[in-house]
């Protein structure tokens, strides 16, 4: 049942008085409504896995690991929030001998934007839903977030919503703080309502860019935090070919078809070195040997066939495995040649999304150098290489156009931890200096506010001269530890 | 004489070959180049302040300050650069027991962005133009840099571009890293060539709204940091009015008259209760008293009118001193009701760029929290309040409208330090969680990589384990100052 977008209005309204209400909260509060959604979510992880694999059909131990990793991020948010880290808190006592002019006192802190829309993605029916990266994101920012429920799993995502709701009312934060709406008008108004400060949206280049440019028109345009389309492309040096040319082909098959292809970061191009029929053959019999799966949805399933056969009849594209069609398609593999891809870029700037990649050979590594300086932007590229090797350039084509470059391992799979970057130029994301993943999410709903001259005993306590939330601190220039000074 | 569209293509170009040749050199070299722009434009200052008085009409004592601003301003990024702070490198080691699965090793920093445009106004010559903040925060950055010298003081920005581009030829930077383009024309293909990834902008909303809707339209979107409009509005309790009414008014009087009122933080509303005779006499003395002097240009004069004689003739607007027009014009002080603004927004919507403001007079201080309310994006905010106030309503609508609070102090004069934030909510900026005053202002033109299973020789030396440029570094969670680490 869809939201009215009179009820869309009324839920924002309610998101933004509970923002308010909560925005100076003490970081212990945050962190334990976090903490509280967390319990609820482990506490019910049975009810929700059921309810995930009837409506996505990902099977069991996929959709458990999924979980497990969205009830840790949510965790590790909350000690990021007790760390104070989000909150950027900077110093500058007055100083009369000052470079530019005496210097009035001025301390920096940052306050959440607001309420933040959150667009949950048909893939991650956990990590990038009702309580995934983006929502939690806003959360431990300290914003209201209003979620748009992603059709492809309804009741997965309103059961999710009432456990996490129910959390948080139970653990005393406002109501209303966390809110969700269904189908696509309320979700195009959630992006235009005056009160709504930022969006974060997981899903394809066709959707997002409409919302993206919805969100740039508005009176008051607000950021757009978009992750859209990835080939996240594979270079195979001749060293590593000749080294372990059939382990690196296993593991690529096994990556191109987990999950039936419908990852994010799922290996849409693998470059090698000219493959004999002997290889092939290998191949051939590893993607055979796949059993196909029941795609998230049907119209994925529809959507997939026919970029696909875009694809294959592309000019210099062949056939290496067909695959077929329907609702469990059996993996489809192509091949091209490197002049191929170079002559014709459609075949580098084009996702498949689902169990289909193109392996492209090339004559020369040199090409594969070439090749990386006509790259769209990628979530992720990866090298497969031996020990010693020198791939300077390479990488350094790589860096310019991903968030992430990988080194002897595979794009799918992706850790919640400090230094994970996943975004990177468009069309891999509408804002490439942000990231969807992993600790630093959180800085794309806050804002920084200074205060001048203010008495200590009116300023937010994150910037009292004695620190009395006890958080890391950049002082007249200088980071001091918590631990060094009062608490 | 403009750049024609050719020639912005042929120096975008180069500043982009620039850039790639520049952006993994070491922290000492940037430094080093940062800082040889810094003493070049010490060492012609006489020239360039006789250049700048010539076409601002700004008296030199102003423009003497403003250029010491600029050069210390080029300092103090030269010297974050070597702490390594913009770059946030963060260290993940392997982690088999982390709680979402094993971790691979993952490190993050920050690379530039490319070339980024910047847009210099016509109120600063040196501080906000060609070598001002966003030029230096890109060239800090690591991006090339093509600045749109202000047709405003265009000799001077010409003659200062020769100096910078002569500094960093002479400091051993690659060709092209820094250029200019003139006339509107070249401003507006910078806004769209396909090398350029991000825009610093500081002007009118209209121009600013403008050339922000272009970056939004391209094939693939950029960043546009844009800071357009601001009233600053400064609310002055009963006690505060009761203790020194006369003080504020004559600080008040300076603060929006300084430099004909032509400054993005000129306080163009003043909250006060019921002026009586003897008060609006003072007043108007102290009004009458300021020496008018020639504004920036002709065009800026006649804009200034137009939008104050609006003004004066909206309702329940009355003029306590009328001040005259021409190129020169005397101030304006404007009066009317705290009712009248809650009745007609546009009196608080409204820039007047220029020696023009408005008091407006309150019955009971609680309609300030009210009015404050109903503010649109500020840079800054200010109160004038007695030791020991409790102003938290209203502090806490102001926080959330400005991207500056100011206790008993004027906002014209805008320190760089470490926690300044200059920028605010839409339409003071567009992009409210970003500085272009401060050493934050450098965040704006950076974007994260993550390297995930590196080997140490494969990675940038700002990851490397022995953190051969000994900065500050977040390993495993944890800050690690440099001095902590090998070097």
């Amino acid at each position: 049942m869809s939201t009215t977008i009179e009820q869309l209005d009324r839920i924002v309204r309610t998101a933004h008085e509970a923002f308010a209400a909560a925005r100076d909260v003490a970081p212990r509060t945050r962190a334990n409504w976090l903490e509280a959604i967390a319990t609820a979510l482990e506490g019910a992880g049975d009810e929700l896995l059921a309810l995930a694999h009837e409506e996505t059909h990902l099977p069991e131990g996929r959709l458990r690991g999924e979980l497990a990793r969205t009830v840790f991020q949510i965790r590790l948010f909350a000690d990021e929030v007790l760390r104070g880290e989000p909150l950027d808190a900077t110093i500058d006592h007055v100083d009369p001998s000052w470079g530019m002019g005496p210097r009035p006192d001025l301390r920096r802190v940052n306050f959440p934007l607001g309420v933040v829309g959150v667009f949950g993605s048909s893939n991650f029916p956990f990590a990038f839903s009702v309580m995934g990266g983006d929502s939690v994101s806003g959360l431990a920012a300290g914003c209201g977030v209003v979620h748009k429920i992603h059709d492809a799993h309804e009741k997965l995502g309103q059961r999710t919503a009432e456990i996490v709701i129910q959390a948080l009312q139970a653990a005393g934060a406002p109501r209303g703080l966390f809110a969700t709406v269904i189908g696509r008008p309320a979700g195009e108004e959630l992006v235009t309502h005056r009160l709504v400060r930022a969006i974060g949206f997981t899903g394809s280049t066709q959707v997002g860019r409409l919302l993206l440019d919805r969100a740039a028109a508005r009176p008051e345009p607000i950021p757009f935090y978009g992750e859209l389309a990835s080939i996240n492309p594979v270079f195979v040096t001749q060293r590593a070919w000749q080294a372990r040319k059939e382990e690196i082909l296993r593991e690529y098959v096994g990556s191109y078809t987990l999950g039936m292809g419908q990852f994010c970061t799922k290996p849409g191009l693998l470059f090698v070195p000219q493959l004999d029929m002997a290889t092939s053959r290998i191949l051939q019999a590893a993607v055979a040997a796949v059993q196909p799966a029941q795609m998230l949805t049907s119209a994925l399933a529809g959507g997939y066939r026919k970029v696909r056969d875009e694809m294959r009849h592309r000019p210099k594209v062949e056939v290496l495995v067909a695959g077929d069609d329907g609702d469990s398609p059996a993996p489809t593999l192509l091949t091209t040649s490197v002049a191929a891809v170079l002559e014709n870029r459609d075949i580098l700037a084009e996702e498949m999304f689902g169990p289909a990649s193109i392996i492209v050979q090339y004559d020369d590594e040199s090409q594969l150098t070439q090749v990386a300086a006509t790259l769209d932007g990628q979530l992720t590229t990866t090298v497969q290489a031996e020990p010693g090797e020198q791939l300077t350039e390479l990488i350094s084509e790589l860096q310019a156009r991903s968030g992430r470059v990988i080194w002897n391992a595979w794009p799918t799979g992706v850790t919640v931890t400090y230094a994970q970057q996943h975004g990177g130029p468009y069309p891999a994301t509408t804002a490439a200096g942000t990231t969807s993943v992993g600790t630093a999410a959180v800085r794309r709903f806050l804002r920084p506010v200074s205060y001048q001259g203010f008495p200590d005993e009116a300023l937010p306590l994150a910037l009292q001269e004695n620190n009395p939330w006890g958080i890391m601190r950049r002082v007249d220039g200088e980071w001091q530890h918590a631990s060094k000074v009062a608490k």
